[in-house]
């Protein structure tokens, strides 16, 4: 039954908006049985892989910024990212829908469409879900992504002195689109205006998620998704493997040139070195193996712990989305 | 480090939350890898049973009614309910918590103690969640359960003309709970005045969860778990199945009397065949198997489609949430 463009959720019945819903899905693939019973049932082998994320309205997105798709996107992205970054093959996803009665019913099918339209992309299927109502202006997603492993995961304790630091993927994009919007924000400024190709990774980020599988199988030692910024994410595996990460800023410049378009060499600099929501992956690599093509070496493994720049011993920053700052850790 | 009882979210940096939160958690047990990396690895063998659930603070919860605790139980149990009614035995929980910066601290850590003594009790792993801010006043808890099974999943559509319908575990009793809950409020009257045995299910619901995998065992044809109220779950595995139930009101008489006790006799009716969030299980048994002790017989799989109360054709009621009405589909 179509709806008016100005219908929202208490237009219709809880039945009536999952039969809006349902149909949008990648309902499918891997399940023996799939939404609409208690629960999805799969045959997975291997080790399964669990991970889960949430997005909040004016916490995580801004409905005036982002898109009900560019939602989807991120966080069906971001919870992929982190099954690549164990080097697990995602399979599934459950989502979880937490909106007002005042919610558009065009949002949450909008929302949904991009949502089926990510799991074919990446041959997932959505295995289930909830629809929950919430007090007014409250709008969370919250995805759960199941993946297998076929050989052991990546843990980000592996790293040793000697292996080589890559990525693959962009650095500090994310970052510089959330600056231009804030600043555009700030001024009064309409986001129409900005620049798409600035925008774009923020909105709706990437994540090369085919080479966390080829990490794990050509043996990287420690590897993650760069969820909290470069800086932050490599002190992880500092301190999780009990070793120092030396990065070298030159190996950067594609990144800071790219950035230095849009923003100023400072502010590229912060996003670049500590820019979060990238979700591209960081991993290290031992001397026996080859790094694989599309990963770039951009530091190394010594011995001691703790981050450097450039030499340099560098505090590792990072936002603290609950005290609202930036919190310093000592090193 | 101990916090004032006074102490919010906003008082903690993130990291120092989840350290006060994750020796709570009941960590361990069948993964490989538990929470602190990208991901938990978990060896399940068999197949994959997954469902997921959220609560919403001031829609699925009042915090003058229910302790974090409760919050906590609740969450569980109708998360593994699901499990239940498929016939899986459970084995791991991912928790999403989306708190705003004003939220005690010691809220948090009495629902993660309680998560982590229901992980306890039903002996699975809590492999790992997100902890996200939210705007002011919004609360969310989701859930999403794993569990497996060692033969076919026991659906919804299974029944059929000739099975018997049957139940475990009590019927109404949330109902009259959230009945007298309700009234106290409107009356103004402390809810600390209200008899606890009334309350108690609604407050901490219970599930014989290890019927489902003994319920699949014995032969059941189809099984759900009690979300929505009787006749509408039973309307459920009717349309499912394309069958007609037929229940007989003389074997609801314990759960009536018990529901009279604290209500009057049209609401302890509306409560034993409508009330929702009881989570027993309801499951149909082939006239070649036997039901199981602790099952009790309730009604008949009869050809046609459609709900029947002592023989009488009965439309299927249930609580729709964005509606925030009674909805009555057509039978």
């Amino acid at each position: 039954m179509p709806t008016s463009p100005q219908a929202v959720v208490a237009d219709l019945t809880e039945d009536a908006l999952l039969d809006r819903i349902l149909p949008l899905l990648a309902i499918g693939g891997s399940e023996r049985v799939g939404p609409g019973d208690d629960a999805a049932v799969l045959e997975l082998g291997g080790s399964a892989v669990l991970t889960t994320d949430s997005m909040v309205r004016d916490i995580d997105w801004r409905d005036d910024w982002s898109t009900p798709e560019d939602v989807a996107v991120k966080v069906v992205v971001q919870n992929l990212a982190d099954l690549a970054a164990m080097g697990a093959v995602p399979r599934s996803l459950l989502l979880s829908l937490v909106v007002d009665r005042h919610t558009p019913v065009e949002w949450v099918v909008r929302f949904a469409g991009q949502f089926g339209q990510q799991c074919r992309r990446y041959a997932v299927s959505a295995s289930g879900g909830d629809l929950s109502s919430a007090p007014a202006q409250t709008r969370v997603v919250s995805v759960t992504a199941v993946g297998t492993l076929e050989g052991a995961p990546v843990l980000r304790s592996g790293a040793r002195p000697g292996d080589r630091v890559a990525v693959t993927g962009s650095l500090g994009r994310s970052a510089v689109g959330l600056a231009l919007l804030t600043e555009a924000s700030r001024d009064g400024v309409e986001v129409s205006g900005l620049p798409a190709e600035a925008l774009a990774h923020h909105l709706r980020p990437s994540c090369p998620l085919s080479q966390g599988p080829i990490a794990a199988a050509a043996g990287a030692s420690a590897m993650l998704d760069i969820s909290d910024g470069l800086l932050r994410d490599a002190g992880r595996i500092a301190r999780a493997s009990q070793v120092a990460i030396a990065l070298d800023s030159a190996a950067l410049a594609p990144d800071l040139n790219w950035a230095e378009r849009w923003v100023s060499r400072a502010v590229a600099r912060a996003a670049v070195l500590g820019g979060g929501e990238e979700h591209s992956l960081l991993a290290c690599f031992p001397p026996s193996v080859e790094v694989p093509s599309w990963w770039r070496v951009i530091g190394q493994v010594r011995s001691g712990v703790g981050l450097l720049v450039d030499d340099r011993p560098t505090p590792v920053a990072g936002w603290d989305h609950f005290a609202g700052r930036e919190v310093h850790p000592s090193p």
